[in-house]
Formats: structure tokens, C-alpha cells, sequence
């Protein structure tokens, strides 16, 4: 006996029936009286198992039909369909409802055994990254504990799934500085430390700078959270004078458009005693190492983002995958006046 | 006896010192009288390598005073430094001069014994990267013969190296259709096929689509290569009648700001025997397959970019890490209204 098409949903009147889609897989809800309510989702899902036929008061019901019927009503059905479709065929239980798209019991649990474990979103691929949504979607999952899954839906109807979470990255070099300022000279947009006490104290002091030749080169972003903290002194070496850090600052900003937002977060992280690199090699802003950078890989890559940025998820897809690439995480550091969070994101298997 | 510094040189007089320098590593030029003249790219080198003391009218000069003057003289002085300095360290003989920053002679070879290996361009990771004068070094190259490397140095002076090249793709799937069109379903941004004669037709003639369950989904750009042909006919589901070709890339434009961009590379791709799927998962374009998808890995990452094509290093630098990452070579593919140019860049260590 097939189940009937009523507007939004697809009702089984017949209690055996019921009872078998019931049982294998949680399909559906039961009805008081016997019988089981399928949203359209799992509907499609069952008639494209094999496991259901659908029928209106005109006959029988095609896949197409289903789909073309919950695409009127669902907006992005496919995008969501896909994902659903996608999680069921690794076995789980899944569950429309709440305030994301699906809620996932763990492996072999249902509804009437165990509680949700993730919250998955559904989105498409050509859809817009934007950050901040994203932050509150991260702090519900949290405050409900429950692990967020993000599933993208690709052109092809492949399905990349991240689990985004915040992080609080922490390291072990704590940096005391003695003495007076180190002393620098200003070439174009380099910081160079041709003094070979300076270069020696920049070094032991924190691993700042990248030794070439007899040279210490130090990065802008470097020589201004040096300049900062009193620890640097800068010479132009066109002029011979000294330049102060607003000024410096500002010439940097010329270089690099960005240059407040990455100092920010080169700010932070070295507050967390953390080192902190270029990311140049990894396309990303900087690469941060929990502990000596001589004796250990970087363990982060991380990109500095504004309060409401907004990009396309290929760009966040490539960034991810870039990290796990050369075995790191991939944080982005979204910075607002008050504080700067780190996002990081995971590409998992569900 | 030292060099000294006269403007944008320095002179070595004394023979005897003048052979020394000038038989160990064929640094400056060899003057009719004897001694020797080295540019102050040269001379900083020996410099800081102990090789050299160098004076001027006032007395000895340091590495830095001597960088100083260069950098007065010697627009991004610091730059191709860095550079020199790098490939000198690797043992070749660099020299300057000609359209390029640097000629670089084949390992063991000298100006003497051998023609020039490579042209050497050295450029700053925060240079804009322009793809209009990039590809006329590359076609400068090829006319002479020479192997193009271009120096990225990055904040800290590390220097990536990326050797660009042009690339023609080739493949071995020759599509040929037969029959009458496929027939799809199009829903928002998705074009599916539910008929299942439409389905293999689609698989069997040029791996078109993914299968997901019973349903094949075809991309915005395949269905549109697919309509071109006259191979496919697309119904909207929502009226369930048929769409024109112009209609349905006005509407994919909509989706995807670059769809003309994109469509035009997808058909020359096609149109060289190649298997064409999204590169979604690594962040770029298409990934693609000089033969049948199920037997092989995709060989090309592929990304479209405008004639004039601007972005910032970083992010170039990041699309050839990750292409290497995945073992897959990257290929920018620049549209203009003539035709379609591939240019492959891979990272070397030189």
C-alpha cells in the first residue's frame, strides 16, 4: 500500500506499512491513530531507495514528480536533499527540525535511544561565506552542546563537510626582553638589523626576524609590535632619522593595505605566547608555532579576517584544504574593536 | 687592498687581487688594463662574505653603508639582493643585465664556458601580479630559449621559486553523440536527470554529470556545453517547459558572475579531448582528466582568469602549493576574445 501525497507531506495510512519504514531508519512521524507523516525530504528518499511508492488522487507519483512538488515549497530543496540523502547512506539517523538543517544521532542511535550529536547545515556552494552568521551558528551548537557540521554541496553534488568550532590557541614562549631597544634601519617596505648585538638579542629574545647572510630581516608587521613594546628603534636609510611608530605604521599601511588588521592579530597571538611567522609559503597570513621554531613545526596557519567578512565558500575550501596539505589547522582570526576570535575549521568525514 | 666605491660601482686596481675575485666565481668585469669593476649588487656580496673590504674617499665602508648607497641608486635594491645572494649561495654564477633581473648560467658553468640557463626575475611577494606582462616575459623566454624562473621573496626573505611556462592540454576522450538530445529537469541552480536512458547516454558519451542515487546531476557549465551541442534539453521544473540556451546562461550568470568565463574554458578543455569536473574540493575552477575519470587521477587543476588578470602574489602563490599539494600540476587559463592560453607555473628549487 503506497503512501499518499497531501500538500507538504506523505502520509501511510496503513499501520503495517508504517511500522516496517518506522522501524528501519525512524522514518517519518507516527501518528497517534497508526499510520506515519514523511516530510518530503525523506519521502524522496524512500521512493528513490525503492522503499516507497507515492500516489495523488491522479495515480502514481514519479521521483521527479516528488522532487518537482517539494522544490516549490522547500527553497534550495536540492542543496538540503543532497546532504540528507548523503547521511542517511552512511547509516545515520537523520532528522529535519530545529534551527539548522538537520539534526544527527551518533552512529546506530535514533530518537527514541539516544540525543542529537551534531547540528548540520546545508549549503551550497556557490552560496556566501559570511562570517558572522557563522560565528552565531558556532555559538548555539556550543552553548547546546552539540558539534557542528557544515556540509557544502559542490556543482557536482559532492558534499565537503567541516566541522567549524572556536579555539583558543595558546604557546610556551614567554618573552622577556632586557636591555634597551634593538636597532633597525628602514629600506622601502624592509626592516634590516645590520648590528650584530641587536641581531643576537632580536633572536634570543623571542626568535624574531629570519637571519640572511649577516642580516637579521625583520617583517613590517615584526618591527612594529617591536617598536610597540619600546624594544626597536627604526632608522630610514635614506634619511639617516629616526622614524616613530605612527609614522611607520602609516608607511606600512601604504605597502600593505591590511596592515592594522594582521597587526592586530600578530598582537594577540604573540600575547599567547605563541610564535609567529609569515604565512607567505602557505597563502595565508602567518604561520604560528606553540614552541621554539627551530625545533618544532608550525602547528597553525592563520588569516586575519575583518568583524563582517563576507567571501565565497571555494575560498574558504581551499584555505582548509591548503592546511590540512601541510599538516596544520586552519584558524581565521576574525577581529572586531573588542576582541579578536579564532575560528577554526576542520574537514571531516561524518 | 680593497675596492672602491665610485658612484654605482666599485673599482678593484690591483691585479693581482682583481684575478682573485674575478677567477673565483666570475664576479664584476674584467677591465682592458686589468682590474676590475663590480656593481654594487657584486660588491655587497663579497662584502658580506668577507671577500671584500670596500672604501671611499672618507675611509672603509660597512655592508650597510654600501646596501645604503646601492638602495639609493638601485630601486627595490633589497629585493634583488635577496635574490642574487640566494642563487649565489646555491653556487651559480649570476650576472645582471638584459630584460631580466638576472641570467643565470648552468651549474658549473661560467660566461666563459657556457650560454645563459635562465632568465631570473625577482619580485616582491607584496608586487601586484599582473598576468599581461607575466605572459610577455614567458613568450621573452621562450624566444631565447631560456628557462624562466621568477623569485618571490616573501616578508621575511624567503624566496619562493615558480618556473611559469605555457601549456597545451591534451586528451584522449573523443566525444561522439549520438541520437537525439538527453532530456533534464532544471531547479534553481541545479540541472538534474531522472531518465534513466538520459543518465547512461550522458556517462557513456564523455563522463558528463554525477550520479547520486538514481538521480545524475549535471553543472550549470556542463548542461550549457551539453545545450551548445544541441545534446541536452532542459524542462524547468517549477513551469515544466523547455529553456533556450541564452535564456539558461543569462540565468547561470546570475548564479555565477563568471559563468561566460568559466563556459569558454569548459568548451576548450572539451574541445582538446579532456574530462572537465569542478575543482570545487581544491579551491579552484576544474580539475581535469586527460583520460576516463574512474581509471585515472585528474592530472590538471584548471583556473580561469580575464585577459587582464590582477591579484596579489599570495594568493598565486597559493594555488600553485595547492595543486602541488594534491600532486596535480595548476594551469591559469587566460580568456581573451582570439583565444585561450594556458600557463602552467610549478614551484622548482633551483
Amino acid at each position: 500500500m503506497p503512501g499518499e501525497l497531501e500538500e507538504d507531506r506523505v502520509m501511510i495510512k496503513d499501520s503495517a506499512e508504517a511500522s516496517t519504514i518506522y522501524n528501519k531508519g525512524c522514518y517519518g512521524y507516527p501518528m497517534s491513530g497508526g499510520g506515519l507523516e514523511l516530510d518530503l525530504m525523506e519521502a524522496s528518499y524512500l521512493v528513490e531507495s525503492n522503499r516507497l511508492e507515492v500516489v495523488n488522487s491522479d495515480g502514481p507519483i514519479t521521483l521527479e514528480d516528488l522532487i518537482r512538488a517539494a522544490s516549490l515549497i522547500h527553497r534550495d530543496f536540492e542543496i538540503d536533499y543532497t546532504v540528507y540523502r548523503d547521511l542517511r547512506q552512511r547509516g545515520y539517523i537523520v532528522k529535519t527540525g530545529g534551527d539548522f538543517n538537520f539534526r544527527l544521532f551518533p552512529r546506530g542511535g535514533t530518537p527514541n535511544n539516544s540525543q542529537t550529536k551534531s547540528w548540520v547545515m546545508s549549503v551550497s556552494e556557490r552560496a556566501t561565506f559570511q562570517i558572522d552568521p557563522f560565528v552565531a551558528s558556532i555559538e548555539q551548537a556550543d552553548q547546546t552542546r552539540k558539534e557542528l557540521l557544515t556540509g557544502v554541496v559542490d556543482e557536482e553534488g559532492d558534499i565537503t563537510y567541516y566541522h567549524p568550532c572556536k579555539s583558543e590557541p595558546k604557546g610556551n614562549v614567554n618573552v622577556k626582553w632586557e636591555g634597551g631597544p634593538a636597532v633597525a634601519s628602514l629600506m622601502e617596505d624592509r626592516v634590516l638589523v645590520f648590528d650584530q648585538k641587536s641581531v643576537e638579542k632580536l633572536q634570543d629574545h623571542g626568535y624574531y626576524g629570519k637571519q640572511t647572510g649577516a642580516v637579521l630581516q625583520l617583517s613590517l608587521i615584526e618591527a612594529a609590535h617591536l617598536m610597540e613594546k619600546g624594544w626597536l628603534e627604526v632608522i630610514r636609510i635614506a634619511s639617516n632619522r629616526r622614524i616613530n611608530t605612527d609614522r611607520f605604521k602609516k608607511r606600512a599601511l601604504k605597502f600593505q593595505p591590511d596592515f592594522d588588521l594582521r597587526l592586530a592579530v600578530y598582537n594577540d597571538l604573540r600575547s599567547r605566547s605563541l610564535i609567529v611567522k609569515t604565512g607567505f609559503k602557505y597563502g595565508s597570513h602567518f604561520r604560528v608555532y606553540d614552541d621554539d621554531p627551530d625545533k618544532t613545526h608550525a602547528r597553525w596557519l592563520v588569516h586575519s579576517i575583518p568583524n563582517d567578512y563576507e567571501t565565497i565558500w571555494p575560498e574558504i575550501s581551499r584555505a582548509v584544504r591548503l592546511a590540512h596539505g601541510v599538516k596544520k589547522e586552519i584558524l581565521f582570526a576574525r577581529v572586531s574593536s573588542e576582541k579578536i576570535e579564532y575560528i577554526k575549521l576542520t574537514r571531516v568525514r561524518p
